[in-house]
């Protein structure tokens, strides 16, 4: 890379942060204020608070309300640099990271924080009928396409259309697919229902699709089925057992069984990102790193994985890939950096688990904190206050919950919007 | 069409009214609530308020601030229908509306307000790297292409490159251009300025290309030179007289002088939508129709013309392409329909002055109001309290208010995001 006046003390220790997720962020944001010459790589330029990501694909806020430039989180730092980039590979014998236009970056320590993306189990060609939801793309195609099957409806002259136009499809009964589903179930029954003529959107018809035999299959049981419960009050169908057979854009199978559905959305499974494999380490059954106890890779005390991507042992099966662990993973693996470099030896990481929440539609929602299980509109204020108290910047937190409000009195979605880079112009 | 159960009452008149822009909605909001039998077909769901596109394009308000689903505008009202189509093309004889899936509308009175598209002087190759600033989608677009530029200033290496990503250049000096000059120069200067590391985003060069020999041609000659001195007391260039003979993902050509550039963004002119030409009337050299006093087209006083799609003489000129006339036009035409749906004869329309206003960047701008000419603080309180005035919405109001006030404060804009839907998933 070139010198520039503005370079970093070049005299620091070279600390690469791959990926502005959570875990990557948290670490980042401890290592920017040491001694380090930092660097933060991302392909994209924005940090997404990922839990939220379903209220910009139903239309309840605006992307930009969920995200934050990663650079303006890591402003003002002068040993820190932000770039933009595509990671091709690591190559951990010589300490480089490769980028997508032919540069090297070498590194001291590295933590690699790239997470998951979709997992179409073997079927890649199903992506591009039922997007899933990891990005603010995704999120905004999900929009329109939820929002475009209504205006379709409106103009279809054959019932058998119109009826597939009003069916959504939801497969995956984890937080992510629960919440889709009571989202879009509300978003028929109360934001639309009075803005068609031809049509009554709140006929549509919401299904759930979960292979398992329960929701929420990390949660309690008890919550499982209560969770079930309100979503069938909201008129979402619950399907358990029902393992997808096919998805086409005419509908999704379950075995024999067709339903004719325009919109199919995939919430069913993910996969590490395809990072974990340039690292010639031993990979989980999910293509996850197995870390050592330091969050460390084998063989390579100055090469660190956390969140999505890391396998790391709790109770004898994994740190849930839920933003809480991918934080503290983060903010541990940061800490190790810190000591290896004062000559002080790792500390093992561990897991703290905080609970876990989630939230169906209106006012409801199921929380499990150790022992406690809550459900109903006390575990739903849980949800709010924790959701907009990690959102980072106070612009967005008042956002948000503004809109939130609005949403709450008017029973309106302020954010109903079909916008397409490749629309008409 | 299909009969259905929510068909409005089949014995009220038709009317059908093309596009939801200014004109199309300020009409369709009128005869809403009348006993007509109401179409409002546009190929988006949404409306625009486009004198606030500049600010979604500068990452300063998100998309969903400034638009309004057309059907939640005219929701809760049994014979209005709203439906997302596009018009092919127009039978006056047959009093037919085609639209794009082979099925035609017939009307006894219609209203075309499809507006404008951008123009390129005969060079549409052009578009691709000079978009213009007419719907979302270019906004999010050129929003995009601004926070790349800086992305990939940060990463080159060349200086010469590096040089071009950090040069924009915007083609016409009217209010849009204006605009966008002076919060591109803002962007540069306030809210990136301590982001980046190896460049200095505040020695980005913004080059305003016009071709006249001064800015706000439409507005007083004082208010124009009072308009260039505020954007190169922002660092902003402004080239008078620079006729464009080229536009390239290189740069921009003026006469024999290259500029070399990454990002180029088109302000210079628009051109009327082509359904214009299918009418079988009169054209103006710009391809606008030349309506009666009545805003009707000759010959078919049933059929009525407003907006940008129309020439509509005023004072030796016509109606300036601004929201003001487009409103006033839309309304006028719209009350004369029920004039003649109650037997009674149309009334001349007559444009009303309200003066016009633009801004340029933080609290300045100029304003002229009949004699009265004002630059400044106080024209840029008059800005603000009109545009969050005429915006729809009271949660669109209320977002805007208070990110415009957030951004006043901490210098800050807060949608500053890249986002792409052919972007690396």
């Amino acid at each position: 890379m070139s010198t520039s006046p503005e370079a970093p003390d070049r005299a620091l220790p070279r600390v690469i942060v791959i990926g502005g997720g959570f875990a990557g962020l948290a670490a980042a944001k401890i290592l920017a204020r040491e001694r380090v010459r930092l660097t933060v790589l991302d392909k994209r330029n924005h940090h997404v608070f990922q839990p939220l990501l379903y209220q910009v694909a139903t239309a309840g806020l605006s992307p930009a309300d969920i995200a934050m430039p990663i650079r303006a989180v890591l402003r003002n730092m002068p040993d820190t640099e932000v770039l933009m980039a595509r990671v091709e590979r690591v190559d951990t014998g010589g300490k480089l990271v490769h980028l997508d236009r032919g540069e090297s970056l070498p590194y001291d320590y590295l933590l690699i924080a790239t997470g998951a993306r979709h997992s179409y189990f073997g079927k890649p060609e199903w992506e591009k009928v039922a997007p899933g939801l990891k990005n603010l793309e995704e999120a905004t195609e999900i929009r329109k396409r939820i929002l475009t099957a209504f205006e379709e409806a409106e103009r279809a002259t054959d019932p058998a259309r119109r009826e597939a136009c009003l069916t959504f499809v939801i497969v995956g009964g984890g937080p992510t697919g629960i919440e889709m589903a009571g989202a879009i179930a509300e978003l028929a029954r109360n934001a639309l229902a009075a803005d068609f003529n031809r049509i009554n959107p709140t006929l549509a018809r919401v299904i759930l699709v979960e292979a398992g035999d329960r929701l929420l299959s990390a949660m309690a049981p008890v919550l499982s089925a209560r969770a079930k419960r309100s979503l069938e009050k909201l008129g979402v169908t619950v399907r358990l057992g029902g393992r997808v057979t096919d998805v086409t854009p005419e509908g999704v199978a379950i075995g024999a069984e067709f339903i004719p559905a325009r919109t199919t959305i995939w919430a069913a499974g993910v996969e590490p990102s395809p990072l974990a494999k340039t690292l010639g380490v031993p990979l989980d059954k999910s293509g996850r790193v197995i870390v050592e106890v330091d969050l460390s890779i084998p063989g390579h005390p100055e090469v660190f994985v956390a969140g999505d991507l890391a396998h790391v042992v709790y109770k004898g099966g994994t740190v849930p890939g839920m933003a809480p662990g991918a934080m503290q993973e983060g903010r541990a693996a940061a800490r190790n950096i810190l000591l290896k470099l004062g000559g002080r030896p790792a500390r093992p990481f561990k897991y703290v688990d905080k609970g876990s929440l989630a939230t169906i539609g209106r006012a409801s929602a199921v929380a499990e904190v150790g022992p406690i299980k809550i459900s109903g509109v006390i575990a739903w204020y849980m949800w709010l206050v924790v959701h907009i108290m990690y959102l980072i910047g106070f612009r967005n937190r008042l956002l948000v919950l503004i809109q939130w409000t609005w949403s709450y009195v008017t029973f309106q979605r302020g954010t109903r919007l079909i916008t397409d880079a490749s629309a008409p112009k």
